[in-house]
């Protein structure tokens, strides 16, 4: 992993005046930026990440959790500009979360909140690898997405044409990816699980509204592309079961702007902040609420 | 309600000189400290309370989260002197929680954060007075306790003999604290009961961690009185199932020293701080990481 990340700081360094790395990272940052704590989908564990790339670079190397660089980025670039408190909720692989306030980004007290993915939507639910049953990320991402074709699938077997034919071939064939593409084509299995999708967004987004109350939440992540296939059922799943409905403001859900681009460019904007001794523009721009 | 605090307010300046009001409130409070929204237990909906008291008094009123001001408390004075991120759980009727980020109240974006006793946690679980099921205050509070020993004693009806003779009297005199006193007596559903609030609180805390990654977690309540009949196991609970266990540093679980008086502390530091217009002494004394 760390070969791969210094290879492509030597092919930009080859294209590009580099002066400071900031990498974005899928695990718990250590509060001081330079050690990953835990990586679910990687080997690090306590790794002295920033310092081992910096010896083979030569260059200052910051790190920050994906999920909030992106967060950054959406707030100083994209969807949640200004916004006094910003989720964003990656849906890939399995979910993110990013939380900003007032632009600045919360780390918790040991650098690794917020974790939502693995909140327990279903006691006894679908095996995570996290060793928990019924995380959300097994109801609410690409991998939830594929799970949920396969499941309807043998159901009800003869409802699609489109997945049933590939799955026939190699379930493994069956990816979100596919499942949004089917679904968008109107397959009535795709179209099913994409439901199921919406209706566990809405409920995660009801909890995530009882835990930060934000403004605005930003949807990112791959499966947020096919966001048309899903994003208004999620929205009024959320606003019917989300806690004193009816007698409080609702927070504004939107799609990410920036793409898979949002966590490189909140990474960058670290390290730049980091090299310079100058804050970002971004900081101060709003005072919260005392 | 409002002619009942009214009164206590005419009766406190018959004693004592009253230069301002801070009322704790079990509801959601508006950004403006002067408007409940939303009361879950009481009458007021979108409701001027700070106005309609101040008016009716001729003093100053400021509105406060009960918890948050409860948490304030044992910030300034008790469990959680001092510490960068701090979330109280008041285990009561319900379950009400307070978040501080350096001493300041976290109040989301409309006042609503953080509502935890509404997450749920078992789908198609008990049905919760808020309309939805299964929530995490339906588990792990009083009233849960005395649900949760009536469940047992009719599972298992040769089991209990103090809180099954009370029971067969009148089912509603089986309350949290009777459950918890024949836990204390060596009552065996007593104790069964205790142990599944434990269980339940386990569970809720390794939300918690999740989402806020706190430094410590004071645990308040009625229910809290009882804290050496289930924290120990609690903690040890919340320790095995919180995602990441062994690769991250554990939230300090600490019972609240202030007891009833936490939220009414809290409150009158609030009321101090706007009728003098001085910022309170806890204020700025650490500063967030960046």
């Amino acid at each position: 992993m760390e070969k791969a990340i210094v290879g492509v700081i030597a092919k930009l360094r080859r294209e590009h005046p580099v002066a400071a790395v900031g990498l974005s990272v899928a695990g718990f940052v250590a509060p001081d930026g330079k050690t990953v704590q835990f990586a679910p989908h990687l080997a690090w564990r306590q790794a002295p990440v920033a310092a081992r790339i910096s010896s083979r670079t030569e260059l200052p190397v910051t790190l920050e959790h994906d999920a909030n660089a992106a967060a950054l980025a959406e707030y100083v670039y994209g969807a949640a500009a200004g916004a006094s408190v910003v989720t964003l909720v990656a849906l890939g692989t399995g979910i993110g979360c990013g939380l900003l306030l007032d632009g600045e980004i919360y780390r918790g007290a040991h650098g690794v909140a917020p974790e939502l993915g693995h909140l327990r939507l279903v006691p006894d639910g679908r095996q995570c690898s996290c060793g928990k049953r019924g995380c959300w990320e097994r109801y609410c991402s690409g991998t939830a997405l594929a799970m949920t074709a396969l499941e309807l699938l043998s159901r009800y077997p003869g409802r699609s044409t489109v997945l049933a034919r590939e799955a026939a071939g190699d379930p493994g064939a069956v990816t979100g990816r596919r499942v949004a593409a089917a679904a968008r084509d109107g397959d009535e299995i795709g179209m099913m699980a994409m439901a199921d999708l919406a209706r566990w967004l809405g409920e995660g987004l009801a909890l995530v509204a009882d835990i930060y109350d934000p403004e605005i939440v930003v949807i990112a992540g791959g499966v947020s592309e096919s966001a048309t296939l899903f994003l208004d059922e999620a929205r009024e799943h959320y606003a019917r079961v989300v806690t004193g409905t009816g007698n409080r403001p609702l927070a504004r859900i939107r799609t990410a702007q920036l793409g898979d681009d949002a966590a490189i460019v909140g990474g960058a904007l670290l390290a730049r902040e980091a090299v310079t001794g100058e804050p970002g523009a971004w900081r101060g721009r709003r005072l919260r609420n005392g």
